[in-house]
Formats: C-alpha cells, sequence, structure tokens
C-alpha cells in the first residue's frame, strides 16, 4: 500500500500526516547529508554500489516485472494511450539494459576530483579548476521507469543525491526499482538517501519541489512540453531542460547526393519518435531536381507523408502543401517538412526562424559551407556529413545521458556526468600575500 | 536632456512614448540582430573595435568627466552616501584604468570557435565541442561607471551583444562612455546595437528585462543583496550571480605560524570592502595559543575589532564575544569574527554552516589535511597557503571579470571571458548513418 507522504529510503519515514512542505523539507536535508558524504566518496566504492545495484536489479527481476505489471494494469483501467503505456511497460529487454546502462556507468571514468590544468600565476600561486559535484539533483520526469534508474546511477557516479519524482502511474515500478537501489547503496555502506524516490503521488508536490531552492541545486525535468514549462516558470533553482527537437538537415549545393539520400534517409526513418529524429529537410535548389525525386520514392516505400513547398510539390506529386505550422512542428511520426532553398544563406535563416536549438546538419563537400554552418547554426549539436540520429550520449562517448539540454547555460547538448559536476578554483600557495 | 524610452545606438530610436515593454523588445530585437553579426565576426575585428573604443576613451576624455562631474553634483544633492559616491566618481586615475582594461581585454585569447578535441567515435563520426557566444548578455548594476566599459569590453570579445543598465545616478557618465563604445564599433563597421546603453532613467525598466526571457540569453546582475535578489527571483531568464562573500582562513594544526600570520593579515587588512576578504578567522585549538596573540597585536595596530569565541577572547582580552550572527555577517569594514575550533573536521563544519561558498583558505603544511579541505569545501575559491584577496580574475590569469559567481551552475568563481561562452556539440562525419 502507497502511503501518502512516505519516501523510501528516508531513515526516518516522515509522518503520513506531515505537511508537503516540511515532508520536502526533510528530504531535501537529508538528501544534502548524503550529498556531502557522497562527494567524499572515492571512485571504487561509487562503482561497488554500481555494480551492486547492477546485481539487485537482475536478483529482484522478477519483482520489478510484476510492480510494472500492476502499473500497467491500473493505468489501462486509467485510460492511458498506447504511447503512454508503452514508455511505462518495462519489458524483459528493457529490464536488462537498465543492468547494461548501470554497468556501462560504472565503466566511465570518474569524473570528480580532475584538475584539468594548475597553472602558475606571476605572484607565485598555481591556479586550477576541480571538478565537483553538483550537490542535490532533482528530476521530475514522466512515467517511464529505465529513467529511474539512469537517473540514479548517472547522479551517484557524479557524486550528486538525487530526489526522483516519476509520474503517479509508474509509482509501483519505481519503488521496486528504488527498493534495488537503496539495497546497492547498503551493501556498500553508503546513505540510502543518496538516492531519494519520491513515493507520495500527491501532484501537489511537485509543486513544492519546484519551490525548495535551498536544497536542491539543479532541477531536471524530463517528459512533455508542458511539464518542461510548468518547471522553467515556476522554479526557484536552476533547470536543465530539454524543449523541442526540430531538427533540420540541409543538402548543401556541394553534397555528395548518395550520402545525402543516406542520412537523410536515416535522420528520418531510422525511429520517429525520438527527439533528434529530422522533422525539416531543406535541398539547395542546384541539387532538388536530382535529389528530391530519388528520396521521394524512398520515403513514400517507408509510408513517410512529405509536406513540401511549392517547389518540392512540383518536384514530387506525391507531397502535400506544406503550411508555416510545418516547418515549425516536432512531429514525432512519420511526416517530414521538405523545402527547397537558395543556398546556405536561406538555409541558415530558416533553421534560425523555425529551428529549436537542438540538432541541425549539413550534406555538403565545400569546406567552406561545412565550417560556416558548424560556426553559425546555433544548436546544442552541429553536424557535417552525419546523421542527426547521432546526437547522442552514447553515440558522442559521453555514456548515459539524463536528457538532451537545448539551453545555453552549462550544459548544452546531452546531459552526461560532466554535465552533473561544477568546477571550482583551487589555488595552491607556500603563503603568498597580494599586494 | 534625457528622453523617455530612448536607448544610444538604437538603429531607430524608439517613440519617446513608446511604452516599456515594446522598447525593451525593440532593444532586444536589434541586439539579437547584433549578436548574430558578432558571432560571425574575426578575432582581429572584434580587437580592432576595442582598440578603437580605447583610443575614444582617452580621445574623449574630458567629455566623460563633465559628465561624471555632473552626475556627482546630482547625486550630492539628492543625498547620496560616501560609499555611493565613491562608487559613481571616476577620477583620473580609474579612468586610465577603463582604458588600460579594454586593452587588456583586446590582448586575451578569443574564445570563440576553439575546438578543444575531437573525438572519433566507433561510429566513425569525429565528435567535440566548439566555443560559441551566449547571444545577448543583460547586465543590470548599481551606479558604477567603469563597470559598462568592462561589461562592454568583456561581451565584445566573447562576440556577445550587451545590453546596460547601469544605476539612474550614472546615467550621464554612462551616456558619455556609451558614445565611445559607439564611435569604436562604427569604426570597424561593427553593427552599434552590439552595445546597448539603455538610456531610460524610468526604474520600471529593470522590470521589463528580467521579463525578457527571449530577447536575453543571460542576465547578470551586479550590486547590493537587495538587487541581486531582486533579480534572483524575478529574472525568466538564467543569471549569473554573485552572493555573499563570508571568506574564511583555517589555521590548521600543521600551520606555518609566519605564513599563517602574513596570509591572515593580509586576507582581512589588504582591502576592506572586497567580496574576497577574510570575515572570519578559524584557528585549531593547537596553534591558537601560539597564533593568536601574534596575530591580535597586529590586527589592533590597523584598528580591526576583533569579535571572538570564549577562548578566543581568553587569549585576545582586547576581543569583544562574537555573537552568532557576527559569523554569518559579511562586514565590508575592520570587523573579524575570530573562533578556535578543534580541528579541521570543526572548521569544515563551520565554513558549511555560515560560509557564503565565496573563497575560503587553509593554512597548513599537511598535505592530506591540505587535500581534504580542497576536495571538502564547496565554494567557487579554495586556497592552500596563499591569501583569499588572490580571487579575481586578472589574479587567476582570466583578465578582467564581469562579476564572481557564487553559483555552481555554468560559471563559478570570477567571470572571465569563458563564462560568457557555451559550448556545442559539433560533429564531422563522411556520411555516416546510424543503425
Amino acid at each position: 500500500m502507497i502511503t501518502t507522504a512516505s519516501a523510501i529510503g528516508v531513515a526516518q519515514a516522515p509522518d503520513p500526516g506531515a505537511d508537503l512542505p516540511s515532508y520536502v523539507d526533510g528530504v531535501c536535508r537529508a538528501a544534502c547529508t548524503a550529498a556531502r558524504e557522497l562527494a567524499r566518496t572515492d571512485t571504487a566504492t561509487k562503482n561497488r554500489a554500481l555494480e551492486a545495484i547492477a546485481t539487485q536489479l537482475l536478483k529482484r527481476h522478477a519483482e520489478i516485472a510484476c510492480a510494472n505489471a500492476e502499473d500497467m494494469r491500473a493505468a489501462r483501467e486509467h485510460g492511458l494511450n498506447e504511447a503512454l503505456l508503452d514508455r511505462l511497460e518495462l519489458t524483459p529487454k528493457r529490464q536488462e539494459s537498465m543492468v547494461q546502462g548501470v554497468r556501462e556507468i560504472a565503466a566511465l571514468p570518474d569524473p570528480i576530483g580532475e584538475i584539468l590544468e594548475l597553472r602558475r600565476r606571476p605572484s607565485g600561486i598555481q591556479v586550477g579548476r576541480m571538478r565537483v559535484p553538483l550537490g542535490v539533483i532533482g528530476v521530475i520526469y514522466e512515467s517511464r521507469p529505465g529513467v529511474t534508474v539512469d537517473a540514479a546511477a548517472l547522479c551517484l557516479k557524479s557524486g550528486n543525491a538525487v530526489i526522483l519524482r516519476g509520474g503517479t502511474e509508474s509509482l509501483r515500478s519505481n519503488l521496486a526499482i528504488g527498493r534495488c537501489l537503496h539495497a546497492g547503496l547498503a551493501e556498500v555502506d553508503l546513505p540510502l538517501m543518496a538516492v531519494t524516490v519520491i513515493a507520495d503521488p500527491d501532484r501537489a508536490i511537485v509543486g513544492e519541489l519546484l519551490r525548495a531552492q535551498d536544497g536542491i541545486d539543479v532541477l531536471v525535468p524530463r517528459g512533455g512540453r508542458s511539464l518542461i514549462e510548468k518547471v522553467s516558470s515556476e522554479a526557484r533553482m536552476p533547470v536543465l531542460r530539454h524543449l523541442d527537437g526540430i531538427c533540420h538537415v540541409y543538402v548543401d549545393a556541394g553534397a555528395d547526393l548518395d550520402k545525402a539520400e543516406a542520412v537523410a534517409y536515416n535522420a528520418k526513418t531510422q525511429r520517429y519518435a525520438t527527439c533528434n529524429t529530422m522533422e525539416c529537410l531543406l535541398v539547395a535548389e542546384a541539387v532538388a531536381a536530382k535529389l528530391l525525386p530519388r528520396l521521394g520514392r524512398r520515403f513514400l516505400e517507408a509510408r513517410v507523408e512529405l509536406r513540401g513547398c511549392e517547389r518540392t510539390c512540383t518536384l514530387l506529386p506525391e507531397a502535400v502543401p506544406a503550411t508555416e505550422q510545418d516547418y515549425a512542428t516536432e512531429f514525432l511520426s512519420p511526416i517530414l517538412a521538405v523545402r527547397v532553398v537558395a543556398d546556405l544563406d536561406e538555409a541558415l535563416a530558416h533553421i534560425e526562424r523555425f529551428g529549436s536549438a537542438h540538432t541541425d546538419a549539413i550534406i555538403t563537400e565545400n569546406l567552406d559551407r561545412a565550417l560556416r554552418f558548424l560556426r553559425e547554426v546555433d544548436s546544442s549539436s552541429v553536424l557535417v556529413n552525419a546523421s542527426t540520429r547521432f546526437a547522442d550520449g552514447c553515440e558522442y562517448g559521453l555514456g548515459a545521458e539524463l536528457g538532451i539540454s537545448t539551453d545555453k547555460l552549462h550544459a548544452r547538448g546531452p546531459v552526461g556526468l560532466e554535465s552533473l559536476t561544477s568546477q571550482k578554483f583551487v589555488v595552491l600557495g607556500t603563503g603568498q600575500v597580494r599586494t
């Protein structure tokens, strides 16, 4: 049974009748204490905790599956749509990949304590920067139990305590996973409050978390646009957020059309519902007549609906006319907006106007234009001759990610371990004073 | 005469009768356009602009002095206190150092466009990060005309447009400086709106700027606590801010007492009103009886009032008993809180409780404890055997600074050129697709 205002891992579980503000305050205080201990914990201990968590997730496989089945049953009863049910479901394959993910994070280098360089200054002091944890990370996410494991493992490895508040539909799954996380922490004597799974289904608790600026150092919302917007406007602490992924592929006049065809097709069709999927194809008019019919055939075979500008529709009779709104839409489905542009400048202007600063690619063999595109497109990932689908923490070698930040400050692009740290200045002297 | 709702550098100055929201919107749009051009501008052009600005500041020296004299006269009439008058005044020496500052920024390496490394991934793509400008920086500051020059030069060098809103008492000085900035930009054909000096004395404009999240990428407030708090709570965009500087020096049992005396004395007395001045001295009890009388004498000579714990008062009869509040106070004056602590752990706990995460130092010859202090004190600067007064952009080799950030995200410590940039991912491929 789920009791109101209780969190697993709270050393002294708060009164079931306690009010929400003091409940959240208690959770934050306990997390802060745990964060201080985690910041001091060495790499080997953190890795042993992660390995123990992976083992627990395997051992309690059936328990997690049962909890998830119950969540699924309740969600179906409440009429959740298929897309949400799909996110909620923990198939055996997904459970396996959760375990795999934890082990991959254990294998990543520990960013904490690293000092990149120590430079000697004219005064005689040596100045460097040391990577340290942020402290307490709050994660507010939809009903997607895999996030519980990913977020906990990333925060643990980077020495941060984490407060996890997943969607209410996934509560049983999250609690089952939370028991594995705590069992793993307990095995190596790390504080259980390093990971708090908020077990209170009351949605008002999200509002309380957003106001807890003294207890949570940074908040990461993961979910649909309305959640992100609520968190962005109400959170009193810094937020790492991911807005839309309206990603472009621009095929330049200097493109190799075989590469263009392969990349554009992959960027759209490899997966439709991911944030780094191409939503709009821009084609330089010099190559449009050659490229579009080839690509059009392939998209037609893949049943991708094409919405194009006038010139596109002339070249591709199967395309329907695109509206202004189509260029500003993250379809997340087999629909593609297409536009023929005069040149790179027109492509840059289009991306500037309609893009979401997420991921954009140029296909060209022309070095000057490739460099201009790299420099001038103000997106978190900018690619030359590669599919937008590569914009991903694993593909970039960062390991698992806590999301993709479309903001410019602090973390930009995939939020991996390094984004969960800050760099403080360290100074080594031998008694220097300032004159 | 100052007209309402006019800004120098607005290509088409807005209607004097225009409402504030649309005025600010116009300023932001123009700044965004300028920012795009600045982002593309090469290093040589930016440096020529800075040199031209320095020349203009020299040439229009008398014009700036007159404008400042008028600001000073009006401020005296309005009964501004001495501390504020001191900040407002542009002495010949300060004017000189403004020019010097601009030239130093011109001499710094340009961070924009730098790609730190390109790593080849198993898929064949090469992944790196490129430093790019943030876009439009807003700076809201008190009546301190030197900030106008520093901020404009730092933003220009880092390829950002800047919107400057200084205190109303410094309006004439800022406008005179603004004319130099624009003359310098004009000489090298850079857009004037790269720097906007808001010339509207209406304080309501600050509120409008705080709501302009679509036009301003990051806001930097510089000033007293009330300004910082207003900006932190009302700003809709990310903020780089500097709260209190309650800085500690902890003299460890393993300290060299000569170094301890020199560093502690310097950290307090070299300047009283700076944010990196020591406000609290912590002394391990093992060395308190030896160190405190020596230091006490010197502080007495310098007329520093000592407020100590019980043991301090026993060792230093001239000290008065400290209250809890004294340990939580940024005195910015010749007052020092002193406390004898059992050991490093007690010192860490004290700093954790009373510190402001700004700058803290340990004096010790013991390597283990030095490393623990470096790692565990969660402040923007942590020093071993050096004065807290070194926590400064110039001393760290960053050049001028736009302030010192006590936040953990993005910029921590002195906010130099690098803090005014973001890093986006760049990917070079040869037609790779994701499988």
